[in-house]
């Protein structure tokens, strides 16, 4: 069961002009900074009611967000819903014909099991799956 | 102020398929399909705990919609922050520098006024201010 927006995530080029632009813009500042060395990514994370807008910037060319900014330039890169089971939502998509980036839930960033769905089975939107890790 | 994640905006090419397709990502069916014809769109909207998914498709060929389909492709179009009040937050953003697309909240989707901020200036991503219009 998708549960709620979870966070909207934004490519940028710059994370510290970005952080400043969006705190002016949502007048309320980031709460976290994150670096996922295995994405690619450095983030930050504001937080508006139950959604959070992630600010993402490449750490290296061959990121997907550098790979993202290359293509499309700089917006809205993906919506990620919170889910109560990972693994049950990854299955009951995988059965109803949407195709999954990775096969196991990996771990993102703020704490979260994540799993992406191929934007071409989702009208060009890049979806992301998240479940909290509870330890 | 800011109050929530209000809708996060879709432009697809045909909304009948597309309803479809986000009945079985969502696992729940649109609530509602509006056509505002002053913006040259066919809408429909899903609800995900506070924050809805409006799918659009353009009604003719001049829409914003008809244009962003044809430069970007079908994806994620715009975010709505709902706000408490519309005149207020416009003036707000309006003195940090940011460029609004209509001086005057207009009638959206969904009973609201609201307001477009240009997406030159917030890192490439269209902004919405949405207010529930109160009868």
């Amino acid at each position: 069961m998708l549960t709620n927006v979870e966070h909207i995530g934004i490519a940028v080029r710059d994370i510290t002009t970005s952080n400043d632009l969006f705190t002016k813009l949502l007048n309320v500042a980031p709460y976290k900074a994150e670096t996922v060395a295995a994405e690619g990514v450095m983030t930050s994370f504001f937080r508006i009611n139950q959604t959070k807008i992630e600010l993402l910037e490449a750490t290296s060319p061959d990121s997907p967000i550098a790979k993202f900014l290359e293509k499309k330039g700089e917006g809205i890169h993906h919506i990620a819903f919170e889910v109560e089971n990972i693994e049950t939502e990854m299955e009951r998509l995988k059965n109803e014909g949407f195709t999954l980036l990775n096969e196991i839930p990996k771990r993102g960033a703020d704490n979260k099991l994540v799993c992406f769905l191929h934007p071409k089975g989702t009208n060009g939107v890049l979806i992301e799956l998240c479940q909290e890790i509870k330890e």
